[in-house]
């Protein structure tokens, strides 16, 4: 009799981490508050991603067509592409994040009554490491590229959405926050050596670091601020 | 023939704004992401506030009837008990938002051809937008509290889920930032009056206002990082 047959269908989705695509958002918050260590803040940080690039394309689809915003249609169209595929790319990386973190539990698990058991464990428990920090890693790139799309689109934006611009870039600012947050907890964890030190060089390959990429999103945040008083 | 019995429930689900907890994710995320204003920033702002809670309950449940972290149950299970009630007036929020957004709508849509059609209008209009730039009013208010309950946690949470605290509060942070953008919004388009002043008074009553619990929000975020990199 095989489990996976046997359970039922909300069982196995708490167990087997389907799509999170699928979830309704009542189940998706359930499972994140629930007693489950997956989903956590991995996967939060993703859906905040996910947010931030579904109300970038909102302004793009909003904007795009209005002959008031022409000069922008081309940058509006490029923008809203990029958007759409940061969002498929955000939802794929809360399914991996809880993914990579049943592998670490896995790990955890695998014997340790002989030397040879144990050095085995302990190199798949840093390789389930290394691979479950490179999602956040990976989440915090996505956020930075979100908020990179915030700006494109602020000086474009119609004037009736861009609120939604702020918006935007406030909840790519808290997915990077939170990406960054959990690549440390999984460095935390990992031994000293070449795959702490990659991660440990942040998301954006020494081009530029995390925080000043939050920053760019809190010069978004007041420019938007600033015009609506204006 | 009625259109509510006619229409397929997918169609329905965007035109009567059902209850967002019955969304799928995908479906959530498309709505976004559509031109339809609504859900917009305002929706947006409560989901990033109910991931917020939703962690705040994790941590809580991960750390409760743990012996090793004992002195800090009664808080854990009071606190638990307040970021389930946050949750669950966060989802309303992001109902209420897009509800109060078609008020305002159907408000614009008035009949204005005589002075007394232009005055009710007017007034119809102004009442709508007071509404709507109440409900980021509330979802500021949840924020605020939601940035208070990771302050209570943050010295008793079990360590193996510190950093979700720090999403919990970066979450939070981003719905607090969300919600007063879309308070002042609403606040650009209500004419100057008693109500416009009462809502401009801002989320926190006077007792502080909504960057100094930002500021709260970013110090539970470097307490966190701090402790992790101890």
């Amino acid at each position: 009799m095989s489990t996976t047959s046997d359970c039922s269908a909300r069982r196995c989705s708490r167990t087997y981490h389907p799509d999170v695509r699928e979830l309704t958002i009542q189940d998706w918050l359930d499972d994140l508050a629930s007693r489950s260590p997956a989903p956590g803040g991995g996967a939060a940080a993703a859906m905040n991603a996910a947010v931030g690039a579904a109300l970038v394309s909102m302004v793009c689809n909003l904007t795009i067509g209005k002959p008031k915003y022409a000069a922008h249609e081309e940058t509006m169209r490029a923008t809203l592409a990029s958007a759409e595929r940061a969002r498929a790319a955000a939802l794929r990386l809360a399914d991996a994040d809880a993914d990579a973190f049943e592998q670490v539990m896995a790990a955890y698990r695998l014997p340790k009554d002989t030397d040879a058991e144990r050095d085995a464990r302990t190199e798949t428990i840093q390789s389930a490491l290394a691979a479950a920090a490179d999602v956040p890693l990976r989440t915090a790139r996505l956020a930075i590229e979100i908020i990179g799309l915030t700006e494109d689109i602020l000086d474009g934006a119609n004037v009736n959405v861009l609120s939604d611009v702020a918006v935007a870039a406030s909840s790519a600012r808290a997915a990077l926050e939170s990406a960054v947050m959990n690549v440390t907890v999984n460095l935390v964890a990992m031994r000293a050596g070449e795959r702490r030190d990659a991660l440990a060089r942040g998301p954006a390959d020494g081009s530029a670091d995390s925080s000043a990429a939050a920053s760019r999103a809190d010069a978004v945040v007041a420019a938007v601020r600033e015009r609506l008083n204006r």
